[in-house]
């Protein structure tokens, strides 16, 4: 058993059913009253790996796309997995996550495809890529002590160390850039270090790029869909969140992370709601 | 039954599984061995719009994902829906496309989970969009009259009438202009005007922006995310695929659509395999 909490919270074991798995959340990775998405995505993940990577072949998400159809909640999870296709080069799949609902039957919170290979594999040859954006290092950049209180609510936000380019952070005084751009560094706060398993979680864990737009309202993910490209050195990771259209209440957020080498090693674009200010 | 040859290739019948539409594709949506992904999609939105719409509240897939698990050949297809929600302003769904395999038993195809809603009440409040990219007007395209005949194979580019911005039309003749940037004008060769539909076949019917890095061979999409942003104008699309990540055989290409006023209404992210050339 892991010492760091994003192992633990990431283990399942086999249910009674052909391809589940079963586990518990519990309430260390909650945002606003859900489960956070990115943590997910990654027991959907680590799900579907447990089927499609029996001998260590395809121990990787290249691409997974998730659909959130109901809030969770911490408690017991049920993920049903099934394998479309187990390739030479790549597996694909489905995981359905379910929790007991009003009348204890199985009810669905968010249904996942997902794409299997070996990022090993992938690292070259190397055609082109986007530059890490020009940021301050960590320490020039502000830290969660700085969060107001809506954030520091967050249990999320205790899992990690995250440190915001002082240009993405004025929104933490009411003085959002407008930019639409969120930039910073993050990692887990109790030092386990980045695999592609945290990439897919890290694409997720910041504050919402709608709040530099001083959008502060809940914005509900319907849809996130990740690459992972590359496996990430060890140390920081450098995320910066975009979005560009911001039309009748929905938003797409697009999310880069370069790794401390500068590599970029992962992408992912989610479509969420938003409500403008009152 | 519509005139139109788009319209004509999304004819579904009620098939005798529950929540089962049943059709056909023809050779008219080939690109390469394979059915266009595009058509397929829109098939698949077809599939679960008579699902989900059946009171007229949800006609518009909002987002859409794809996995492409094995290619489609011309011949009978099977759609089988599942309604994971149907809820007050959206509904999700999940569609799985299938064909008679070598046995002659179901083999599945694709994968797609999607999310309806109604694109009308979608229009407003507009907070920021991205603007179209200045190219040339379509009359001074570049038509498909001058692709090589590697595109004229492809019975796909007879169903539209394609018009490439010169920038962007270098590889015809052998010189990409390697910014990893293919932008240009589309609309069906016979006059049918554009609607949400189209929208999501039009994400994925330009040539592939690889062939603006010389990267000539086939590109096999892995995984299909749409995001339909607004109910399109008549007349042009203009069309604008970019792609910045081309590492260890994986490429994303990222497309976006406005229509003949300007206004954004589409955006895709699809993951795809690549090739360097020998």
């Amino acid at each position: 058993m892991s010492g760091f909490e994003f192992d633990r919270a990431l283990e399942l074991r086999p249910g009674k059913a052909p391809g589940e798995m079963i586990g518990d959340v519990d309430d260390r990775w909650m945002i606003g009253k859900g489960v956070n998405g990115g943590l997910l995505m990654c027991l959907a993940a680590a799900a579907l790996r447990s089927q499609v990577d029996r001998d260590g072949a395809h121990p990787d998400p290249l691409a997974l796309s998730a659909y959130f159809v109901l809030p969770t909640s911490p408690g017991p999870i049920s993920l049903t997995t099934t394998v479309l296709r187990a390739g030479r080069t790549m597996s694909t799949g489905q995981v359905v996550l379910s929790q007991p609902g009003p009348d204890d039957h199985p009810q669905e919170r968010m249904r996942a495809l997902a794409t299997f290979g070996d990022l090993g594999d992938r690292m070259a040859p190397h055609v082109r890529s986007a530059p890490a954006p020009v940021i301050p290092p960590p320490e020039e950049c502000v830290s969660r002590q700085a969060a107001p209180d809506f954030l520091q609510h967050s249990s999320l936000v205790s899992r990690m160390d995250l440190r915001l380019d002082p240009v993405s952070a004025g929104w933490l005084h009411g003085k959002p850039s407008g930019l639409g751009v969120l930039s910073g560094w993050v990692r887990f706060s109790d030092g386990r270090e980045p695999d592609p398993m945290a990439l897919l979680w890290a694409l997720d864990a910041l504050p919402p790029v709608a709040f530099d737009l001083g959008l502060y309202g809940w914005v509900p993910t319907l849809e996130f869909s990740a690459h992972l490209r590359g496996r990430p050195a060890p140390g920081w990771l450098q995320v910066q969140l975009r979005t560009e259209n911001v039309i009748g209440g929905l938003m797409e957020e697009d999310a880069r992370i370069w790794d401390s080498g500068g590599r970029l090693v992962a992408l992912s674009r989610q479509l969420c709601g938003f409500r403008l200010p009152r």
